[in-house]
């Protein structure tokens, strides 16, 4: 049999959901994680232990597949030029990966004429407190690399904050911009095929957000039409214009004024693993398929509404297995769990509702999510908790 | 973390499927297959590879599960039996089991009430002949044990033909049954858990056979509703007269005369695989909650219609992941490649469809499940081939 190999460096649920979607193509995955732990080990066809900015390591992990591709941004730029200078197929390539600095990003939608909001480029307390001249406090300051899940994002009411925030980034740069008034954050979440020429979109997503952390998404968004057109429109404008391939999530703000692009993100998403039962294709699939170049699947809904409730850790340790079978007792809830320890506001998992509204969907989502986690009351009725 | 190892006797493309969907649960499989290339062994937690039928083997496979199910019925009823005086849970159990003997299933059946065919169990060309003096040729002759894909079934015409299948027999039983003119053949899909307070069914699937090979399927079946209702009933009742655990599939012939059962399998069963993409819950995951006594999963259809179209290895031997990209191109397919050989007649994947009727369902199935096997013509458009 002649079937591919696609490469996954990194080894978390993101590069377990897409092994698990690889089965069904029956396409090999070989996955470079840190730890055997980590919660693709156990589904992917094959693993290699070991740090992927270790260009030794991660030439080795590339001459065993056909395609490399990504579960995180965590990977030096210079490692994955050196992977395609060896001839090595990367999707997305280096170029569009540079996307995964803030800072970059900013920088290059605004020269591209892609509405976002206001933000400088720092690296020092002083040129937060410019910016906060212009702007006054609070602003947001978001660490331009390796942040994810809320971690490297500040909110900065102060000069004195500025410093200490300024202190921790010891010299790395960050996006500093207006804590500004958002009326709802939504997401466009498309696949583009490698040779560029097939790109598929799924219904804009409303995605919430608490301390940092998705924790709630919504599809279809609650926008009105000419919203979702405008913010779609310019997600797949800017999936060409950074020449995108797999998936890519643009993350938009809604405000009085409009919309403005918040953040990109050049692989599977949160946002969007509602597709697996909500969509006709799952993000995972279609990432795949975009970068093996093979033609993309449709992405209508499967339902009215589809809410995804994420299951975060929480103080008291709950183990989500243990809480299993009271989960399963919500109706309409699809449950995936990670395998991953479930430490303090780490996503151990997610659960998925279709509904023919959105507040029956979110409702049955958040019961089952909150039984996960160790919730006492649980309302298997489909009702609000 | 507190995860469950269920045990899967069986490495072909069921407990392929049945580990896919455990993945979401963060349950452990643990497969035993004869080779290391069966289906399930790149998909399962971890593998014994062995024969089933030694108990050494069996034994050692068990102590490392939480719970054991199958994936097939070639394992000796004795070989369960110790298992279970060993301590092993068993799901289902040895009792139930007994009922993958086609003699015996059909014999209880009756007994109990349920309307099957005309049968005889026979071994001797005589008997056959006998109940041709009752019945008139042609009959059916179905070995009791050991068929699948329709192996071990003959068609039987004369006396002539009788002495050569008793003498392929050799001693073994089987079932003789006339020739029945049906309008329909249908299933009902049950799902039951361990415990046995708690039972769903899927929506009724008609069946279509070529050769005594599953082809293809359509969800709901194209029977009036009183037929549904009663087909439904039957395969509740059977469920719970056998004391099922797990899936349960019931297939029925509809006559002129009205519904008869046919058959039996304890397992996930080709005329559920729709149920992945077109139910709430698949068959794989409600058989994994089943028989880890969890609460059971809806399984209202997500489409007014769902289609699969089995895909048969052909005398080409066409390569079905060399011809992916052109069966991508179907819309509205769902694609499951086995990764096995595609030698002739071998179910190597299916395809799933769902639309808003029937027909343009069956022909979407029909037109990736063709491309896969290297069909020249294939309609994107979804019309009839």
């Amino acid at each position: 049999m002649t079937a591919p190999t696609v490469g996954i460096i990194g080894g978390g649920q993101l590069a377990r959901m897409t092994a698990q979607a690889a089965i069904s193509l029956a396409v090999d995955t070989h996955v470079l994680a840190l730890d055997e732990r980590d919660p693709a080990c156990s589904v992917a066809t094959s693993v290699t232990l070991g740090d992927p900015n270790d260009l030794e390591v991660l030439l080795r992990f590339a001459q065993r597949c056909d395609v490399v591709t990504l579960d995180h941004e965590r990977v030096e730029l210079g490692a994955l030029l050196a992977l395609e200078s060896a001839g090595h197929v990367v999707r997305p390539g280096a170029a569009a990966l540079r996307y995964a600095d803030k800072a970059h990003q900013r920088a290059a939608l605004g020269a591209m004429g892609f509405r976002v909001p206001p933000f400088r480029v720092v690296t020092a307390a002083w040129e937060i407190d410019a910016f906060a001249a212009d702007h006054r406090w609070p602003l947001v300051v978001k660490a331009a690399r390796g942040g994810y899940d809320g971690r490297g994002v500040h909110v900065v009411a102060s000069s004195e904050d500025a410093a200490i925030v300024a202190a921790a980034l010891g010299g790395r740069h960050a996006v500093v911009e207006p804590l500004l008034e958002i009326e709802r954050e939504i997401a466009v979440v498309v696949a583009r095929r490698a040779s560029g020429e097939e790109m598929v979109a799924y219904p804009v997503v409303e995605t919430v957000q608490r301390d940092g952390i998705c924790v709630e998404t919504l599809a279809p968004a609650r926008v009105d039409e000419a919203t979702a057109v405008a913010a779609t429109d310019v997600a797949r404008r800017i999936a060409v214009s950074v020449d995108a391939v797999g998936i890519l999530a643009v993350e938009l703000f809604v405000t009085a004024e409009g919309i403005q692009v918040n953040e990109l993100a050049p692989r599977p998403h949160n946002s969007a693993h509602w597709t697996i039962e909500g969509a006709a294709t799952s993000q995972f699939e279609n990432h795949l398929r975009a970068v093996l170049d093979w033609p993309l699947g449709g992405t209508r809904l499967t339902a009215a509404a589809v809410a995804m409730a994420n299951v975060l850790g929480t103080a008291a340790g709950n183990d989500p297995t243990a809480e299993l079978p009271r989960a399963l007792e919500v109706p309409g809830a699809s449950i995936h769990l990670y395998a991953k320890e479930a430490r303090v506001g780490r996503k151990v998992g997610h659960v998925t509702a279709l509904a023919d509204d959105g507040e029956m969907a979110l409702a049955r989502a958040r019961a089952a999510a909150g039984a996960l986690t160790g919730a006492q009351e649980v309302a298997t009725n489909g009702g609000a908790r």
